[in-house]
């Protein structure tokens, strides 16, 4: 843990009332990756039982957000896009957002994050374009 | 609104915890396009106090698959793939999501949705691919 | 057709090899929509006789930029990301992809494209990131 | 090299008249894993001189579904939708893409691809859905 960065994301991640929420939770922070994850609960499933696709989607990208923001120097991160794939059905109890910047330029930064749940298993896939503000 | 299509995404709908925290309603219900709304409120924000990509995703998600839905013969739709493009903060008071089927196979339904604020500007625009199952 | 623009798409046009080498034909260009077509032939075709997905794609992607150039003031557009649903076999002899603005920012340029047959039925539908550089 | 998939994908790479017509060449088979590469020539270029997105898609998009192909037990594969993220301009004499399986299903093959140059640059990243017909 890069505990300098972690302080920078912990101090802007305590500001989004939506992770609040959902109960998110810092795992790890290094410079151009960050974990985040989640604890199942009834409040966060679909119609099935298991986590609903926007929980696992809002997951991946915090993860993938912040993993941008440690490497932006500072500045503030929004999502201008992202893509997921949803491999798995998320029913697992705990899964783990694992954000990581494959290109950081001057005006956009491109992440992905791989969620998985507590075995490693691949759950979902994303590749978010992050634009630093 | 077409009511008997309406009883079924509706039924299906309450049964999804995660769409009661976040506070999403249906709007409107017919063969191939569903929409769905939700009110902005302060555990749904992101660190400027608009709503989270999370939440915009989730909400436009909701709206594909139910799309989906009404297109699939009464099947269980699971989302496999999406891509949404945050066009503009969602700073809106209450945003729609406006979803549609663009091709219904017998394999896949690929679907998308416009998230509009009040006065209809688009806030942002998902693509996504369902499975009936 | 605005000439004004269809001038300036069509200089930028015949400096790309690649169009040439795939027979792509500007149909028409207004501020913000540009259509581009191409003819089928064994060269453009994949394994089983239809077009190749990559050439549907660079339609797609070639009339999304170009619709970007005509809201960018003059400036080069580059593709920064797209996503492209395949929604039917690229059978036909002929195909079109009109190519549309949907945002156009200071800093990014998001764009769409619907790729159809002749008869107007829809064969793949692309959204696109672009950057005016 | 995986000799016997090796032969059963040339045998498929042969009959695409695109890939021929952008000169694309089969680097390796293994299970779950193809590389494709090809050369730069004018012929495939855009206004800026340097590889058409469309060509760097075609090629990822050719890499993903023959990963796919090798683990689909000799199933045709078709492309449902991809997104790429295109990193950085395409100036390299020569392009490879390195397509993998990251979740074989029955119903759906999702595929990677991280497209490089000579030095091993990342010039572009896929995500592709396919389909065994």
């Amino acid at each position: 843990m890069n505990e300098a960065l972690y302080k920078k994301v912990s101090q802007s991640f305590e500001k989004q009332g939506f992770l609040r929420l959902i109960g998110a939770k810092i795992e790890d922070v290094e410079e151009g990756r960050v974990s985040i994850s989640l604890k199942k609960s009834d409040a966060l499933t679909q119609q099935n039982g298991v986590l609903h696709a926007g929980v696992v989607t809002a997951l991946a990208d915090t993860a993938c957000g912040y993993s941008a923001f440690t490497a932006a120097g500072g500045a503030d991160i929004l999502s201008v896009e992202f893509k997921i794939n949803l491999l798995r059905p998320a029913a697992a109890d705990k899964i783990t957002a694992f954000g990581r910047v494959i290109k950081s330029g001057r005006k956009l930064i491109v992440t992905e994050a791989d969620v998985t749940d507590e075995s490693g298993k691949l759950i979902a896939k994303m590749t978010a374009t992050m634009i630093p503000v």
